[in-house]
């Protein structure tokens, strides 16, 4: 390691302020990020896009910004990367998918892309995921695997692996996401960073590859709560262009971060949350739940329902959304995510219509539990990260699929659009665990400031993974 | 006939007005409405429950309320009729269906009972349907067939086969009825009477059965366009106890109804709406659109699709709700329901999904023609009442089914909610037909002041039904 301090790895907040200040360069944190990227990637891939130019041509942007004295926004310089289905100017949308490669490049960047890029970040690549997003290993027949930072021989989680890998590896400071069942909340967990995904309707979803309609959330990924703080401010506000994105001011978060939690309400789920995981997985949400000071449980109802009522959902809207392509490319895809699609192109309707009408009543008896409480923690999953390419394992002494399973504990969170502030925790010997810190619609900033306090206690953090420079 | 005027075929408004007036009591017209229902009834078959008892206590009580000084509703002592999907306190809510039956009796009425209760009307009855509101017939096997009161070997269209019998039958004034793919319209058609369904979420649907709760309309029948507007109204207004009725002031249409059509700009369907039927189905629309001046034509685009789409909607939401009964229950339906229940119950999700999907197009399309226009003029059925019984009927020379056909043009209609206004029209020899005045959403007003000047110039009438006692 040089004398300098390493940028590369610096949170953003660090970079955004002394960008501001004049201590780095914009171009100087770029070129940093894209040196370690080259060095490190090949053995997480977690990549699939490296805009060196781009990232550069941004960089000095913002540095001539700040020559002509102009105001920076509050990502100045900061580098962030975003999984593939982002559209990305330029490149086709692959979304995990080598169909997609085939299509024409994308016109224009998404939504999000352009708030991130308005608040001075600067985008340096597009990054692996499960095919089409259907996915919780970070596992991908086309593009190779996203290998667990922390463990090369893990898995990364998914579907946002690629994600989960590049925070992890200290490749950039801010990733962006989507999440459908929990494709934020697994990496995060697994990959031992922090994940936002925020209430169903919040951030834009313009001008990205979809999976889920009803399901699908955007959101950022860092090492810091703060850092997914500032992500998400940046990001929020309505956009005509979704018609699911919903008119409602930018609430921002940061400011209050610090707030402490005096007035919070904190309870952790029993039931249904408590059970089918490793002993681990709840050993993790009672770490979180003490450092808390919180003793309460609370039960949310019918969750085993809800998961099942997300899993038909997911697998007739994916297959109705996929349909014509399963049709006519059925070779090209994933064999795990095709045989998936093939089966939810003959679930029955009526068994849908079922899991919508269960919904209604769910987030109805959910919405009435929040009168009583304000952040419900739960596992984010059942287990560590597997190894690579584990097929079973073991919950409360029964043998489970791995791919169908992993997401046991997010599902019944994300089919109701709940925000979600996944925390990682170490516990002694072995890689991370995730905590879902979840709060009622709209108050992402409650379980931004639960996370801001369990990281100023010291109870969840974020490191940057050891791994040696390839040679 | 005595020389007294004969009460039980008198038009709602006339009643109310001399009910308040005092040339004659309430009581005087639920004992005439009640004696020609005993009388005439038994060769049409449209009342499954008679509630004389309830019925004269009704009208004492208004009669009493005008001895008292009291302002009497705008629909005092105005016998009224119900579908049998409506629960009436004391009765099980049958639906048409003979497992329904085994219900408990229904503890309160539906909502829009109590308005129409509460502006003055007396409740007579309950009256046949196609089992389950899955018919465009009036066929039951379980209650017996509902007769066209114009000529009783016909039929007298469904699901509210017992709805348009009543009131052509002259046995009622007013009846309420449902309409998730053209039930109120196809009845109205077939018997030669007026029939509003209201834009979706318009009135209340607390306290009724449901089939198609993304479809299911409910609204009144009568024999003027007057008569129509007096039930809307008395109806309308936001009800909590149903979700999907929407928090909208009242828009009373009544006042308006004299107001003319100059400013309205009106056209004629055509493409989907100009084949596919009889002559003299479009014959109908040109008398209409004669009596009203009109000779513009407009096309709602992908109207076969959207027909397709409600088709796959209503069997999926349909198969879902009963589901449960259909396992357990399955020789108890309506043979003919049953089976369209089960290919529902087998029909594969993403085609229903796509549905979904292609209905938020088509509306947002469709809503973009009423910038041009402000009402569209389309059949109502392909045909006057086929015969009893008449299995298939010839459209442009092809044979096809004709309980499937029948609602070819309501579907693509109700499918987005759009308030209509089913207008009957007498051609030379033979029985009505009835043509739609599709308004844009919430402009019942509109629809209704069209139907009310075709009136004003005789292009359009209900006559009661001339038959003959029974001996």
């Amino acid at each position: 390691m040089s004398d300098r301090p390493d940028w590369s790895r610096a949170p953003a907040s660090t970079i955004a302020r002394s960008v501001a200040e004049g201590s780095v360069a914009a171009s100087d944190v770029a070129a940093a990020a894209l040196a370690r990227i080259a060095r490190i990637d090949p053995q997480v891939n977690s990549f699939t896009d490296i805009l060196s130019e781009r990232a550069m041509a941004r960089a000095e942007a913002v540095d001539a910004a700040r020559g002509r004295g102009e105001t920076l926004g509050p990502l100045a310089g900061v580098p962030f990367a975003v999984k593939n289905l982002f559209d990305v100017a330029g490149l086709p949308t692959r979304a995990g998918a080598r169909i997609n490669r085939e299509r024409p490049p994308a016109a224009r960047d998404a939504a999000l892309i352009r708030r991130m890029e308005a608040a001075g970040a600067c985008l340096v690549g597009a990054l692996n995921m499960g095919e089409y997003a259907y996915d919780f290993t970070g596992e991908n027949v086309h593009d190779g695997d996203t290998k667990n930072p922390h463990d090369l021989g893990h898995m990364s989680g998914g579907s946002s692996g690629g994600s989960g890998g590049a925070v992890a590896a200290g490749l950039v400071p801010l990733a962006l996401a989507s999440d459908t069942n929990g494709s934020i909340r697994v990496p995060s967990a697994f990959c031992g960073c922090f994940g936002l995904k925020p209430t169903y309707g919040r951030l834009s979803r313009a001008g990205s590859f979809p999976f889920v309609g009803s399901l699908d959330h955007l959101g950022p990924m860092a090492r810091s709560s703060l850092d997914l703080a500032l992500a998400y401010d940046a990001m929020q506000g309505p956009d005509p262009e979704d018609p699911a994105c919903v008119v409602r001011p930018p609430e921002p978060t940061v400011a209050g971060l610090d707030a402490g939690i005096g007035d919070l309400r904190i309870a952790v789920a029993g039931g249904y949350f408590a059970c089918r995981g490793h002993p681990e997985a709840f050993a993790a949400v009672d770490h979180v739940a003490r450092a808390l000071g919180c003793s309460r449980r609370v039960e949310i109802p019918e969750a085993a329902r809800a998961r099942a009522s997300a899993y038909l959902i997911t697998a007739a809207e994916g297959a109705a959304l996929h349909l014509d392509r399963l049709r006519t490319r059925a070779s090209d895809f994933d064999p795990a995510v095709r045989d998936r699609l093939i089966a939810g192109a003959m679930l029955p309707a009526p068994f849908v219509e079922r899991a919508q009408r269960f919904r209604r009543w769910y987030r109805a008896a959910v919405l009435e539990l929040f009168g009583e409480v304000d952040v419900i923690l739960a596992p984010a999953t059942p287990c560590r990260a597997p190894r690579s390419g584990q097929k079973t394992f073991l919950l409360d002494g029964v043998e489970w699929p791995v791919r169908a399973n992993i997401g046991l504990f997010t599902q019944p969170i994300s089919f109701i659009g709940l925000p979600v502030v996944a925390v990682p925790v170490w516990l002694d010997g072995g890689l991370p665990l995730g905590v879902q810190v979840i709060a009622a619609p709209w108050r992402e900033a409650v379980a931004l400031r639960v996370a801001h306090e369990l990281e100023r206690a010291g109870a969840v953090r974020a490191p940057v993974a050891t791994l040696e420079p390839e040679t």
